[in-house]
This record gives C-alpha cells, sequence and structure tokens, in this order.
C-alpha cells in the first residue's frame, strides 16, 4: 500500500512515551502535565454526565462554551470577538489546526512553517496538497529572521504558520514580529494560522502578543487554543478555533465533516470553570514559572547549557558538553540508560540539523523534576 | 473567501435539530437517542476522572480498550483479529470515515457512493481530492443492482463506501450483496469502506453480515462502528476503525494528525462495560426492534406509507397520500406547523430526487414516539 505520507512514521511523542513507560524512566518527553485537572473543572464534567448531557453538542460548539471564550478573550486582550460566528469549539487544538489548514490549503499551495515545528503541520499541509516551506530558527534565541521569510515567498505562498509561546523553544513573538509578519501578510495576501495553545503560560512578565489583537491581521487569520494545555486535561482533547465570520464558514464547513462535534459534557464542565474559577487561567504563568525555575536552579551544576525558556512548558537543554552523540542517539540513551525521556529537536526540523539539543517538559510535579535533575547533573 | 465546498452549508441534522428546538418540536431529526447512557458506563467514566486519568491516552487506543473491540468482534462475528495492530479508537465514527478516506483517497480517484448517503462522505473525498460516484437507489427497497455498480466502474475508482444497516432506509446488506462487492472489489482492485455503526441494531431475527467476517474482502477493508450509536452516547464522539495491518499503518498515520487520540476516561470505561455488561449490546437489537414496533402499530392508521426498516434506529415513511410539497418543504411545514422534526430523504442524494420520503429517528421515549404519531396520524 503507498502511503501518502512516505517519510513519517509514529510521532516522536508516541514513541518516546512508550520507551520512558517501557524502561519505567522520569517522563520528560511528550508534553502532558503529571498533575491533574482542577477539582472543580472533574466535578462539573461528572455532573453533566450523570444528568445525562451525554448526546451531540451542536457542532460548533455549545453557546454558553462560546461565550466564556469570547469573555476570556475579552478580558486577557481586550478584543470584542462574535462568539456566535467567530469561535468553535475542536476535538483538540490538533483538530483545529488539521481543520484550519484544510480549509485554508488547496493543490500546489505552500505554506510557510518555522522549524522547529510541531510535528503535525508538515502532513495535514501535504494531505491538502500543499508542500511546506520551511524556515529554520537555531539556538539559542531561535529569532526569526523576517527577510529570510520574505525571500521564500512566492506566488504559491498561501498561508504562513506561526507558533507562540514557540514549542518547542519556549520563545514568544514579539510586537516587532507581529508587525514583521502583517506587513507580510498584507504584501502577499497570505493567510495565518498562529498556533496559541501555551497563551496563558508566558515567564518573567512578558506579554503574548495574540493575533486575535491586531485587526487587520485577525482578518487573514486562524487563532488556535487548549483548554488541555490550559486546564492539565490533554486527554479530554478539548480545543478551539477563532476566526473571523467569513474564515469560520469555511471551518465549520470542513470540522463537521471531520470530527462534527467534541464531548458535550466537558464542554459545560469547561464553560462553568471559566465562569466560576478565571483564577486558574491566570494563575498559569505564575505556576509553571515557578517550575521552570525549580528545574532550571536544580540543573545549574549539571554540563548542560540551559537555553532561555520564556513561556511554554518546556525547556531546550544544550548537551553539547555531555555527550558527542547525536540528539536521537542521545535521547534514546538517555531514557534507556539514565532514566530520563527527553525528545531530541533534530525531529521538529525538516532538514538534517546537527545542533546538539534536547526538550524537557517541565509539567510535572516538583519531586520528578528534582529527580530528573538529580540524574542529569551526574551526566 | 473561495470554499473549497461550494455546493455545501450547514449538515441536515444540524439545522433540523435547531429547527426543532426553535419550535420546540419532537425531534425525531438527527439521529441520537432520547435516553441516557448505560448507568455503568457514566459510573465507570466519572471514577477515571475523578481517580485522575485525564492525560492523553495512545494515539491508536487504550490496549484494554482494543482488546474488549477484538474480543466483541470474536464473540459476534467469530474472527480473529490482533487488537494491536488492526484496531484503532477515534473520536466518533465521524472521524474514522474521514480518515479512512483520507488514507485511501488520492488525485482523481473515484469513490462510489450509494445515494441516499450519509453526508460527510462526499465532503471528505472532495477534500482528499476525489470525485464521488453516485449510484442512487430507491423506494421501497433500495436494493442495489449490482450490474449497474459495475457500469460506472473505470480505471479511476479507488473503492467503495458500503452502509449496512443502512442510514436513512434500514436496509441490511445480504450474503448476496457481499458476493457481488466481493467480485466487484476483486475484479477492480478496489479498496472498501465498511460504514456499520449501526451493526447492532437489526430486526426480526435478520443478520448483519459484516466485512470483517470474508478474509479476502477484509483484506482491503476499513470497518467502522459507533460506541455513541451502541451505547446511547453520541455526544462522547466515540469510535473505532477495524482493518487489516498493512492499510491500519496508513489510517493511524493520518489519525495522529487528525485528533491525536480521543477522550481517555471514556475509552477506559467503554472498556469496562464492553467486559462487564455485554448484554447491553446483545440487547440492542431487542431494544430498539420494541421501539420500531411500537411507532409504526402507533401509525398504521395514519395516511403516511411505512417503508420495511430492517435494521438502524430509522423509519422512512412516504407521504405521497398526504401532502403535494417537496420533501424539504414538507419537513419544514411538519417542524414549524405539526411540531414533529424529520428528515427530508432528498438531502441524501446527490442529484435530485422526487421521492416523497422523510426520514423519522425512533431512539426516542415511547411516550415521544406516541405523541409523535399522534400527530402525524392526524394529517
Ligand atoms: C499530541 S502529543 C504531543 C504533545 C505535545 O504537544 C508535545 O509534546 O509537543
Ligand atoms: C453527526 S449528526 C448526524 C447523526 C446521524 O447519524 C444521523 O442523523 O443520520
Amino acid at each position: 500500500f503507498e502511503s501518502k505520507l512516505p517519510n513519517l512514521g509514529t510521532s516522536i511523542f508516541s514513541q518516546m512515551t512508550a520507551l520512558a513507560n517501557q524502561h519505567q524512566a522520569l517522563n520528560l518527553s511528550q508534553g502532558f502535565p503529571e498533575f491533574d485537572a482542577p477539582d472543580l473543572l472533574k466535578k462539573q464534567l461528572n455532573n453533566y454526565v450523570l444528568e445525562g448531557v451525554n448526546q451531540y453538542a451542536p457542532s460548533s460548539g455549545i453557546v454558553r462554551l462560546q461565550q466564556q471564550i469570547a469573555a476570556l478573550i475579552a478580558r486577557k486582550y481586550h478584543n470584542n470577538i462574535d462568539y456566535e460566528q467567530q469561535v468553535t469549539v475542536t476535538s483538540g487544538a490538533t483538530e483545529a489546526l488539521f481543520v484550519a489548514i484544510q480549509a485554508l490549503v488547496r493543490d500546489g499551495d505552500e505554506v510557510v512553517v518555522f522549524d522547529p515545528a510541531y510535528d503535525s503541520y508538515q502532513p495535514a499541509i501535504e494531505l491538502a496538497g500543499g508542500r511546506s516551506v520551511h524556515v529554520a530558527l537555531h539556538a539559542p534565541d531561535y529569532q526569526i529572521d523576517w527577510h529570510a521569510v520574505a525571500e521564500v515567498m512566492s506566488e504559491k505562498t498561501r498561508a504562513i504558520i506561526i507558533n507562540t509561546p514557540h514549542n518547542p523553544s519556549g520563545k514568544i513573538l514579539k510586537a516587532d514580529d507581529i508587525a514583521a509578519l502583517k506587513a507580510l501578510v498584507k504584501a502577499h495576501n497570505l493567510y495565518v494560522i498562529s498556533d496559541e495553545v501555551y497563551e496563558h503560560i508566558t515567564f518573567d512578565g512578558a506579554t503574548h502578543v495574540s493575533a486575535l489583537t491586531d485587526t487587520e491581521l485577525f482578518e487573514r487569520s486562524f487563532v488556535i487554543s487548549s483548554f488541555g494545555k490550559t486546564f492539565h486535561s490533554t486527554g479530554w482533547k478539548m480545543g478551539y478555533c477563532v476566526a473571523p465570520a467569513e474564515l469560520m464558514i469555511e471551518f465549520r464547513k470542513i470540522h463537521q465533516y471531520v470530527t462534527f462535534s467534541s464531548f458535550t459534557p466537558a464542554q459545560h464542565a469547561l464553560a462553568d470553570m471559566l465562569e466560576l474559577e478565571p483564577e486558574h487561567v491566570d494563575g498559569l504563568a505564575d505556576f509553571y514559572q515557578h517550575k521552570r525555575d525549580l528545574l532550571s536552579n536544580a540543573l545549574q551544576d549539571s554540563r548542560f547549557t540551559l537555553l532561555p525558556s520564556e513561556g511554554t512548558y518546556f525547556l531546550l537543554l544544550d548537551y553539547s558538553d555531555v555527550s558527542d552523540l547525536n540528539d536521537v542517539e542521545f535521547c534514546h540513551w538517555l531514557v534507556e540508560q539514565a532514566g530520563v525521556a527527553a525528545v531530541p529537536l533534530s525531529v521538529f526540523y525538516n532538514s538534517p540539523s546537527n545542533d546538539k539539543v534536547i526538550r524537557v517538559c517541565f509539567a510535572k510535579n516538583d519531586d520528578t523534576l528534582l529527580r530528573a535533575a538529580e540524574i542529569l547533573c551526574q551526566l
């Protein structure tokens, strides 16, 4: 059987979590929290299940959740969006990304992707008949050179995918970056997919600049977020997309044939949670900054070089002083011999990358982070 | 913004449910039960949520659910499938259909679809760059003329989608049909997508013949089922696909980038349910046969002609003696003026269909069915 995605296998996250389980390693690889979703969220979900709210939700999501998403956006970004026409609930941000890409990309279209990139962008683009054009960013600062981006533009460039705060580097796009993006979008009539799943996880007072906040930019954008990241419930597969009404019409057409709708009781519970405990979202940055700092401090005396993490729950470690192995080999060695699972950075690149960098996830209990650091300090 | 699906709007099911709510009509349109999921299933889901099983499941599903699906297939169809390599849990049968179509259909491929057809097939085929080729079946018996099917075959025919028991007609494919399908598949090297979401809902002792049960046919098939239909939990969006290992590799590649995985606590609860209460699945046919018979008897004295329903939870009504309106107009009149929501059959056809037929869903409380029948008897 001839594959449409011949160069792809099982995702690195699945592979590494499987290896971590097999070797009973501390799993700092796949991005999911070791701690649980908030009590209120779980309690409300259970209530709705018991009460019998178990049939199809509307395809775009229940109204109350759409409203709460709009309210969160108003509170955080001072933007007024139309919850009825501009918000759609999806089965995780992954589905939202897939659908937005399907909505935009036609046969032969090119889409600019920044490497290191989340692994679903490229296959989704290819399944839509498009081609991803990669602009590589590198350690230590992963700064986008917008002149280099301008150089890859062609007649066929349809869209550009940004991700801020950025997985895996933890880099946050600044107002300058957004201005440069906007100029490019206008000059080349591009669309934007803005993956903002870590929007609430920013450190040291850094501001997340959402594509939502610029009226002109938003006119051509799909903005995607994730309840899994925000509410420690990655297994619930709940996310959403916000887009101008015209683009949302197309998004919804496709969404209704990809999954139709998402887990109904979770939608009600998330609406309650957003309404009743706004402090959860507001406290997320501090919660994770504590973990980043704990891990960073515990690694001070190691031979790893820590790269700056401005947001997300990931930290990059340069291991050039620890090992001569390439990053894939090193991660295999690390999970099998040292008992710590991490993700090699080269898998996030389309072309070979020789940076000696691995990604660790610090959405883990303090104890786990300290134990992992202890191991890493001995290398 | 130029749509990739210019002829499509909001799905008829969403439209009709919205109208039913607006007019406080009895909603026999969209296919979902009015009654709740089994207590054990809800209780187990709640337990897993409380215990903190809220992070990503493996992309193909948790092992215990894969095993229970294989066990159900062994018990019901006496087939041994490999749960590890041949079963993938999806976010509803809709996602499974979408992914299977993406896995099979390449640019320019043709896919045979029988009308009346579930509304997601055609857009999914088109998004994959293919073209649906329609063979229309008609009232009263919706029998497939396999010679007519042979005539639409071309060099480009890649796959054929069957749906048994069939939504909306309630028709079940017989051993003869499966034999004819198999001959065609062999002669033209086709693949099969077999939508069997109503596999457990069959009446009067009729046997559901799964594409799984023929070894040669299964080698080229994606077989799709739905926990939502089986466990009265359509809002949970849980389904699965069974396919030979070679096809499943491709299916999983795509699934991991469409949704990645499905609601984790529901996977555990469904595994428990399948293991601990097999009588639920075994009793489903009788449970729904009672409802079909209740509604049919209550409509005996109406001016509607009842078409035979051998399975599913749908019944077709010929309304030629009731109204001269076309079926779309009639359904609007019915929900707005008479207070009963049904689905017009023509929307399930690609080319205009003039049959005066509507679909009603009898997955409703007995009381609702009797009240709806009372209204329909007065027309
Ligand atoms: C869907 S598995 C990947 C989780 C994740 O966001 C990551 O590890 O980067
Ligand atoms: C996903 S909404 C459609 C439900 C259904 O299966 C039907 O009404 O036919």
